[in-house]
């Protein structure tokens, strides 16, 4: 039998390359287990209730966006959590059960406090962002996922759905797996600026870059600051565009041996990596011209959302029966 | 236009004469209002997750007691909360702007913590129990009502629904009205023992008591110890016979005069009260015969869900609108 797995993003924005390594995974796991993607708008909300974001474009960009790197509804069910009540409603049920003090002592709790919170002027101080850890262990087992593809920044989450599920089946009997983090390999690309890719700083490259904005922004990328010259040799582990390289260029090996050697230019070695990053993005632009089509993410979401409640539902039925509910 | 109640009760075991002055106060309200009355399963869980309660069993004892007493379907929604998901999905959704402050500073919070959970054994440390007054608050928004039929101790937690509701508004834009209390009366009886009436002490009447067994707790009842014999003067307000008479004996001056008097023995006065207790019982025994006919609470209880559902389906797709979320 194949496992389940569910994962999910926040629709903050459209996507750039530093999350396509996560995307690529999926694409890849969507073949081998049954698989729940989510595009969590309900989280969004924990960090942004004041954002006034709006999540109906937001959520069609994002689902375009994963439509265009290859996940396929065919073998996944995409669809957008606040279109699923029961993720709310095994949140509420597994708000009974949850101490205050598990959810007090998730690290991002007080590191985000401190980084959006206190920094980044971000009211956090809400009842629903102490329960955003709640929030995705009833996102991962409402799905009776037993796999959870993840970065390791999220392990401590996926330890908390854990523990939250085996206390569940201590009081209440066995229905949930204890649902196991898959860490996924995740390229860390720097922006082009060598600053963390963030869209607040501007230093991004968008998965719907056309060729031009490719050319321009690899071109903005910081290089070696000590060859002034063509043939002076280069020190590739301090430079922007080699880190794309490493990822994106299968002849990497010889792009470091030419910069070392002070055999290949910058401005050409940019070249390369320009066209590199253009026939990466290709097939998504031929997918998602296809997907663009009127109606058909709107289809794609409505029908992820039916496959994902006919799931939720059997899983609610259980779990008000074992809480003595119905 | 007529106004809209919500009020609920939690399904913990069956009502006795103590519950009585609330769901009469109900009955007069159905012709006043448009009401919506819960039984709200899931506030029972924030405090008895581990009390294994059998709800499927105690909702339908507890909508006999309500349809008993003359809560009329035809007038009033009467439904089971965890029936009505929208419940979940509005608790989570304003769980995002509500401060934790506000949560924690409820007086019942601290009450109940040293009450129920000190004192009384109860794990009350969970996120779920912090977050009772907003599920309560939710339970009235999501039917938009704009009064709240409740008793004092109630005061609070209209009050913090109030302050949600102006919070929603003000930064999402006019949803909600901003429910006000209605202070019912509500009748003090003590137990027949004298202490407080509660099931735990076991000196309660039930409101399904036979002749017999309402005549066995009268006996039981504490009158004036300084009355030895039947002409000594007595002073009624010691007596729990009297509290009882006060509330349920129309010529209860007549009572007064002859206790005082030394014209009426305490049997005598106690098989008065016994009537008038029976013939109070009396029409509730006739209603739940009928109701009690198989099929009939659980038809009662379907449609009062749809009812209910169709409100707050209503409001829900209003508040994900103003959220951004549709
Ligand atoms: S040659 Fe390429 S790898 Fe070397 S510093 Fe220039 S851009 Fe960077
Ligand atoms: S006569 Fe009635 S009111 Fe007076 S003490 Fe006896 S029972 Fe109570």
């Amino acid at each position: 039998m194949k496992g389940r797995i569910f994962s999910g993003m926040r629709p903050t924005g459209s996507l750039h390359i530093g999350h396509l390594s996560v995307i690529q995974n999926w694409v890849k796991l969507q073949t081998e287990y049954e698989s729940y993607f989510g595009i969590v708008d309900q989280h969004a909300l924990t960090t942004g209730y004041e954002d006034h974001l709006d999540f109906k474009s937001l959520n069609r960009e994002i689902a375009l966006d994963w439509l265009s790197v290859g996940i396929d509804p065919d073998k996944a069910a995409v669809f957008i959590q606040s279109h699923v009540q029961e993720h709310a409603e095994l949140h509420l049920l597994l708000s009974m059960i949850t101490p205050l003090s598990w959810l007090e002592r998730v690290p991002t709790y007080k590191d985000q406090m401190q980084q959006l919170g206190k920094d980044g002027g971000k009211d956090l101080s809400t009842y629903g962002f102490l329960g955003y850890p709640l929030l995705m262990a009833a996102d991962i087992l409402v799905y009776k996922a037993d796999t959870v593809p993840v970065g390791e920044d999220q392990i401590p989450h996926v330890e908390l759905c854990r523990e939250i599920a085996r206390r569940f089946n201590h009081i209440y009997g066995t229905v949930f797996p204890e649902p196991k983090a898959l860490i996924g390999k995740v390229a860390l690309l720097p922006g082009v600026d060598g600053r963390k890719m963030s869209k607040s700083y501007n230093n991004t490259i968008s998965l719907t870059a056309s060729t031009d904005e490719i050319k321009s922004k690899v071109q903005q990328m910081v290089t070696d600051p000590a060859r002034l010259r063509k043939d002076d040799p280069g020190h590739p582990e301090v430079c922007v565009v080699y880190k794309f390289h490493q990822i994106y260029t299968p002849e990497v090996a010889q792009v470091e041996d030419s910069c070392r050697g002070g055999k290949i230019g910058c401005v050409a070695c940019k070249r390369h990596l320009a066209e590199n990053l253009d026939k990466l993005l290709n097939p998504f632009r031929e997918r998602r011209a296809v997907w663009e089509e009127p109606g058909k993410v709107e289809k794609v979401l409505e029908q992820g959302a039916e496959q994902a409640r006919r799931k939720t539902q059997e899983t609610m039925k259980e779990v008000r029966q074992m809480m003595g509910l119905r």
